[in-house]
C-alpha cells in the first residue's frame, strides 16, 4: 500500500533492533471497552521477547496478562521528517516466576513511573512483528 | 488508581493545550481484526477538534472514516523520567465538505509521509479526553 519510495518496510529482525535503541513503547489495551495507549517503558530481552516494567498493582498489569496485546515504538523526526515505527503483536503474562522476577528486580526496565513503589513485568512473546522507516527528503530507497 | 503523588491527572482544556505543542501523535486502528498503531500528524482546531493530515488513498483514512478512534500523544523525557500523555477517543470522519477540504489544503496539517502525494484530512471529534502529567523526580503534587 506504501507506494511512496520514501517508505521502507522492515524485517522482523531489524525491527527488534531498532526496538533495542529505545526506553519507552506504547502498549495498547482494553479499559472500559475501549482501547487505551499508555507509554511503557521496556527492553527486548536477548530472546526478542519485550519486558514491560510497570508497577505493581497497576491496572495495565491486570488488563494485559493473559491477553494478545499490541505494543509500539518510534523514533521520530520532526525537522527531517524522518524515521521508524515498530508494531508488535503478542501473548502477554505476567513474570511469575521467581527466579525470573528476581532477575528482573536487579537487572530489568524500571517503570516509567516508579515512586519506590513494587513492580512488576509483563512479558510479551512477539507473534507478529512490522515496521516501517521514513526516508529523509533527500533520500530514496530507488537511487538513480 | 495512581497512588504516587508524582502523577497528575490533566482536565480536559489542559490536554487540549497539551496536544497543541506537538506535532505528532498516534492513531489506533484496527487492520485484519487487529489493533495498529500508526505516527499520524495532526492539529487541533480551535473548536478543539483533531485534524489528521494522511496521504490520499492511504488503508489509514479507510479504516478510520466512520469508526470511533483512539488517538494518543505524549512527550517524554527519558533522562528526568517526566512528560505527559494524552488519550483522546472519539468520531472519525473524513473531510468531505470541498470548502474546507482546500482551507486544510493551504494551512492543515502536512502528511509525515507527503511525497508529493495527494492528501486527505480525517477530522476526530473528540469524546473522551483523558491525560496525565509525570512529574519529575524532584517534584511533588503535594508538597511538605
Amino acid at each position: 500500500m506504501d507506494r511512496d519510495d520514501r517508505v521502507e518496510s522492515l524485517g522482523e529482525a531489524e525491527c527488534l533492533q531498532l526496538l533495542r535503541t529505545v526506553p519507552i513503547g506504547r502498549v495498547v489495551y482494553t479499559e472500559h471497552a475501549l482501547p487505551a495507549v499508555l507509554p511503557v517503558a521496556f527492553e527486548v530481552a536477548p530472546d526478542g521477547r519485550l519486558i514491560l516494567g510497570l508497577r505493581a498493582g497497576s491496572t495495565l498489569s491486570r488488563a494485559l496478562d493473559g491477553t494478545v496485546a499490541a505494543f509500539q515504538a518510534d523514533l521520530l523526526d520532526p525537522v527531517g521528517r524522518s524515521g521508524w515505527s515498530v508494531l508488535v503483536h503478542g501473548r502477554a503474562e505476567l513474570v511469575r516466576d521467581e527466579a525470573e522476577f528476581q532477575r528482573l528486580l536487579r537487572s530489568g526496565p524500571v517503570p516509567w513511573i516508579s515512586g519506590g513503589q513494587q513492580r512488576m513485568f509483563v512479558r510479551i512473546t512477539p507473534e507478529l512483528v512490522s515496521g516501517r522507516r521514513l526516508l529523509t527528503a533527500g533520500q530514496s530507497l530507488h537511487r538513480a
